[in-house]
């Protein structure tokens, strides 16, 4: 069953590919199989990562620059990490729903990641997602997550590129951050380009860039778009080209992707070993006796794991 | 040695609460003993949880209403969760060193909490940082996180009372991310009221609120604050007083309350168990193989992670 659906991802067929996804973010055991079998078939895409604070305009910006894709020929894959925030909220799906464009395009493949159960894993299901278009053929696949969060930083850490998007007027916030956007911006974009105060955040940027030291010669570009009205998006394009380029050419690129591997594989070391410790019926009881044994301060959390894993 | 700590945490000793916290950062089994004791002496403060979108002006709030308790006479622990985004990146601590006045008070005691290391544990850091200032007699807790990322909204949802800390002019925004405001939100905070946009904001939000389904019969206030100028803060104190009261007497809150015990169970399950499979140098060792092996296509993450596992 799934070698018959790993074919078909390879030969690129999209509802196979929606299939594979829906396998992943479930889980267990039936995802493994299949990921150990996508993974070899992965490495040709160029993975970019689209980052950035709510209301930055990444969804616009994802759309404008898979269109700029689809007018190259290629074939575009975009994941959007929804985690259900109040403040990203149904954010981005709806934007989604908004792209009526791209929806009727057969060589663009959209996904919202939303779904987190009790194991975590959101952050594991999406690699793997970005795996699978991948292996079926996409040849550029774009993550957008909201640059704000732990796990959200790592998903975007992942990507071979990744692009962070500002707006003006973000001002006093700039000087504040610069630690965070250097170590993963390897694109700077200061999207709604039109507004008052690009110049400003553009010098501050600059600055921090001048400061910044970076593992490899990488000069961070920044370019300036305004994504609704289609501006700057093929400057963005060039740049996240030469982004990987310098990356291929130099010594640190191995680094990264050791350092994503190992993520990679704590993540689903993670989820794994807490599956197994509550994968019985009788767990799911215990579990829930103890929580309410501590909610009732009859039983403290730690005491509480400690019954748990010695069972 | 713990004894000793937790008497001198139980007396309000400043140099013991910071030390108790730290030790918990480290996580093991130092911190698993202090808990467990730490824990008993709980249930006294109230916590209350401060999220909003970067740039709400979420740790100017929380230092007025940290100063507008000192005048009733409580003392204030003050947590603040800093993910090391590139969008919240050093702002918190950079507030917090901005924040003379609160610093020198000695009934006032802030933390800020940064480091996350690979097994993870920021989340169950935190609660547990809360936890000891609650031991420590600390009448008032507030937590302050971005109000984005996933471990982020589960942090706010641990506190007593939420606030959800909004600006005017997120206009569209706001529309989208009702159902996540609602979850989570116990009282709402316009913040920088005196901006253009407060009074459309405002009617969005009441809008929202009209057709909001709430498990307990709390219907949460708006309350309208201009933090940097002291406006609204007595309000929002009121308003966070209410909820509390509110609470204690609805039948939801044992619900909530073991939802978050669960979810505290959870967290510390998923951390100790990563912790025991990587516990020996070897595994570090094999670890860091499996990473190079998975970079360089040699083997994929899944079956690197049951090589780990069935060692």
């Amino acid at each position: 069953m799934n070698n018959q659906l790993i074919e078909r991802v390879a030969a690129g067929d999209v509802t196979a590919v929606a299939r594979a996804i829906s396998k992943v973010e479930e889980g267990g055991p039936g995802a493994s199989d299949l990921m150990k079998q996508i993974f070899r078939r992965t490495g040709r895409a160029l993975i970019v990562g689209i980052t950035g604070a709510p209301g930055a305009g990444k969804s616009s910006l994802v759309d404008k620059l898979a269109a700029c894709y689809r007018k190259r020929g290629e074939r575009v894959g975009i994941v959007a990490v929804d985690p259900s925030s109040p403040f990203s909220g149904g954010a981005i799906l709806g934007d989604r729903i908004r792209m009526q464009t791209l929806s009727l395009d057969k060589g663009v493949f959209i996904r919202s990641m939303a779904t987190r159960g009790q194991l975590g894993g959101l952050a594991r299901a999406t690699v793997d997602a970005v795996a699978i278009l991948d292996a079926a053929g996409y040849e550029k696949i774009l993550v957008e997550t909201v640059g704000v969060g732990q796990d959200e930083i790592e998903i975007a850490k992942t990507a071979d590129v990744c692009v962070v998007v500002l707006v003006p007027g973000m001002g006093d916030d700039v000087q504040t951050m610069k630690a965070g956007i250097m170590e993963i911006g390897d694109v700077l974009v200061i999207n709604k380009a039109d507004r008052d105060g690009v110049l400003r955040t553009e010098k501050e940027l600059e600055g921090l860039l001048s400061l910044a030291v970076r593992t490899d010669p990488w000069r961070p570009p920044i370019v300036k778009t305004v994504a609704i009205e289609n501006r700057g998006i093929e400057e963005l394009a060039e740049a996240i080209d030469r982004a990987r380029e310098s990356q291929q050419s130099a010594p640190a690129s191995n680094e990264r992707r050791q350092a994503i591997a190992r993520w990679r594989i704590l993540e689903l070391l993670r989820e794994r070993l807490l599956s197994e410790a509550l994968h019985s019926d009788s767990t799911s009881e215990k579990l829930d006796r103890l929580a309410a044994d501590v909610a009732n301060k009859k039983r403290d959390p730690y005491s509480a794991v400690e019954e748990l894993i010695t069972k």
